[in-house]
């Protein structure tokens, strides 16, 4: 699972984790802050500017990982 | 876990999972096709059109759902 993640410590601030998509133009970064909020960051395009942000409750992060990872389960 | 997760069929292509946010205007929906292959739309706008549109083959969505959960571990 490691491979292709990229973990980076940003002191004070929390971790940020970037998420290699093979792709040259696309990337994935989570920056998990100490409170446990969630910045996602969606890069698809060259610039070094995301293409969208979005600030994640840990709640909301979990729900969002559990559909990705396909470990969600209707209640 | 299910709440706030809204699950839609798609005939011969998948099932969509609408993440909400509890924010008017930023919405997560994947469509995890039947092949496997997800496909992320971030909306952080009021606009029908996604922000940012990924495909994701089910390996690069299970490493942003582990770190989405924090459940991603460093190799």
């Amino acid at each position: 699972m490691g491979q292709g993640v990229h973990v980076t410590d940003l002191p004070g601030v929390g971790k940020r984790y970037d998420i290699d998509l093979e792709r040259e133009d696309e990337r994935v970064s989570v920056v998990i802050r100490s409170s446990g909020v969630r910045d996602l960051y969606v890069f698809t395009s060259h610039s070094a500017d995301p293409t969208a942000v979005l600030e994640l409750t840990e709640e909301q992060a979990r729900k969002v990982g559990a559909v990705l990872s396909a470990t969600f389960f209707e209640a």
